[in-house]
């Protein structure tokens, strides 16, 4: 099997899942229990919560556990939005966020909140002017994402903190879930005040993930209850999940440091073979885009025809990102980026791991030429 | 170790953790991914939610998994008042709710909500004729804890849906969380519209729960995104955690079928005992309470000294809910039904599982009967 769907989600490693086991088995109880189980189970908790804070140079306070990168974006978003609604109702974005950021900015419009949602360009970047044009009075929040989740592209997310140091009402929060442990960010160097993150995209468990919240910054809950994680997210603490994120967020950081350069190799031979395919036109651009990301159309060959094809030969790849792949809409951020719309419903991404090697990427070439073959000329009359 | 904190988190069954750890090893793929290995892990959700629907005798598409208790009560309370604030601002309830629903409510009060606290009696029940006065014409939702987390009691679902019927267009929603696989409950027959259901409160895993939402309803999504479980719950699944909660909803009915007299009968040793005891005013009442929950309180004790007490022969007890436990508050539920501020503040919940025995139950008795000697009457007059 080669599994080249990463971005959607990742293997969980061995140890991660032993992790899991040893924690939920030896160390059940509830962290809020008052007795020494529960004790032993918070200082679980907050082991982990140095742990991770350690890796991503922050302090442990910053780190509030959610259920994932979907919860945290919410968070993020709307808890800024309630929290700071009376400082103004503006909002500034992009038009290639990931749906949970999309979904709850138009949720919040519905609620009187205006929002920007800047262009990108063909490279899928913002243009740094059009962000400070779109500066307001009544600006109360600036999200975007790191790194882009179906094409990869970058975010100038240093100079965009640069610009808002001058405004210190404006929070800015950045979607870093398809980031982490592949294109390094440091939040407080880049004047981030919220930041999310995702366990299952860097081999940790689906259902864990943290948002960070910078010192001193207060948002609005958006789960109330038992008060747990400083009121800002209630609910019995998911110990085991928490445990196991430090634990492959550890293994992941060690892995890119050793096996970045592996994992921009592979990227580079699948770029250097589909390049010679009349047929292909690649999306990812070239600069300013993460390593372990690549999307490319076959023209007159549909996005689900070939990720079908593919698994025929034990390939998985993904047509757009997974959260809208069974929707059968095209693209935001392709269209975003001005890629046509026909072309866009053409799109393939590949997304990679740490563990993914040259052999398979050429395995993956040869088997789209095959497929290319195979589906043949028949295919663009017919289909498209 | 006698584990005497059930309500707080139940150890995960043997074979729960074994299913959760065999679809994170071997089912790892995004059920939203095309690809088959997506659509297997999609199958896998299908499956659990088949077979949780059998268990609960609802149907698969009146479930919507959630991370827990506290999101399925969050989520039922601001969706349904989200999306009928237009028909009304006037929510019920009771004084003797979990932290997860009152906090809520009182979020919502923020928003324009009005709120009514039915009280309780003695016993931790509220008054049907006190529920039928306070219905009025702006009513939206009827919010209601089955099994009391903290003494116990029941409430009369039944005939509170009864009343509900009569009024179409008010919702019913019931906290099921200490209830599940101890008191059983039809949901459809009870006229309930909305319940919350935990993982980790019958062996399942933590992070898991679900809500019943009645066919045919809509409430407003918490969490939008990537429009999973038919948008009311972005965000992407916990294949794993889905999987095991319904090995443990399976393996949780089962045991009750054959081990609640078992359960009823540990409660009656311990009860019985306590009786006998001068300094122990028992709060849980003996009619229309759960088999698994016993709260009383040891006259001029504080709850964590006997807390820490018991610990010491490795007995765990608890001092009132979790959630609240490390907060220093006086228990809601207590003071709500009468109960004086001073001997609330020496309340202790045991809480049983069905791997309990009367074994343990004498052995806790004992050891309460030593600590109450051993603590002595010095403890009143310096600590109450």
């Amino acid at each position: 099997m080669i599994y080249f769907d990463n971005s959607a989600t990742t293997k969980p490693y061995k140890e991660v899942i032993e992790s899991f086991v040893k924690v939920s088995n030896d160390y059940f109880a509830n962290p809020s229990s008052l007795h020494k189980l529960g004790g032993q189970a918070e200082g679980l908790i907050n082991q982990a919560r140095n742990q991770l804070a350690q890796l991503l140079n922050i302090k442990p306070r910053e780190i509030y556990f959610t259920s994932g990168g979907t919860e945290s974006n919410n968070l993020a978003i709307k808890g800024s939005a309630m929290m700071y609604k009376n400082r103004g109702n503006h909002i500034i974005s992009t038009t290639i966020e990931h749906p949970s950021i999309r979904e709850s900015l138009e949720q919040l419009k519905g609620q009187g909140f205006e929002i920007t949602y800047l262009p990108v360009t063909s490279e899928g970047r913002i243009n740094i002017k059009e962000l400070k044009e779109s500066i307001r009075e009544e600006t109360i929040l600036v999200s975007m994402i790191h790194v882009n989740n179906e094409v990869g592209s970058i975010q100038p997310i240093r100079e965009v903190g640069e610009i808002l140091k001058k405004y210190p009402k404006i929070l800015f929060h950045v979607d870093h879930v398809q980031g982490v442990t592949k294109v390094p960010l440091d939040f407080h160097e880049c004047g981030i005040d919220l930041c999310s993150i995702s366990a299952h995209k860097f081999h940790g468990l689906k259902g864990n993930g943290l948002l960070f919240i910078r010192e001193g910054l207060r948002i609005s809950p958006l789960l109330t209850g038992g008060n747990q994680e400083w009121t800002i997210r209630s609910g019995t603490e998911n110990v085991a999940g928490i445990v196991a994120m430090a634990k492959a967020l550890r293994l992941s950081t060690e892995k890119m440091e050793k096996e970045l350069p592996n994992v921009v190799n592979v990227k580079k031979i699948i770029i250097e073979e589909l390049k010679k395919e009349n047929e292909i036109i690649i999306h990812t651009p070239f600069e300013n885009s993460a390593p372990h990301i690549l999307n490319f159309s076959i023209k007159g060959f549909k996005s689900e025809v070939v990720v079908h094809a593919l698994e025929e030969s034990n390939i998985f790849v993904s047509t757009t990102s997974a959260c809208s792949s069974k929707i059968k809409t095209v693209s935001h951020t392709l269209l975003g980026m001005g890629v046509d719309e026909e072309i866009a419903k053409s799109a393939i991404r590949i997304s990679l791991s740490f563990e993914n090697t040259d052999v398979e990427a050429r395995k993956v070439i040869k088997a789209l030429q095959q497929t290319i073959q195979k589906l043949g000329r028949t295919m663009i009359n017919n289909e498209v």
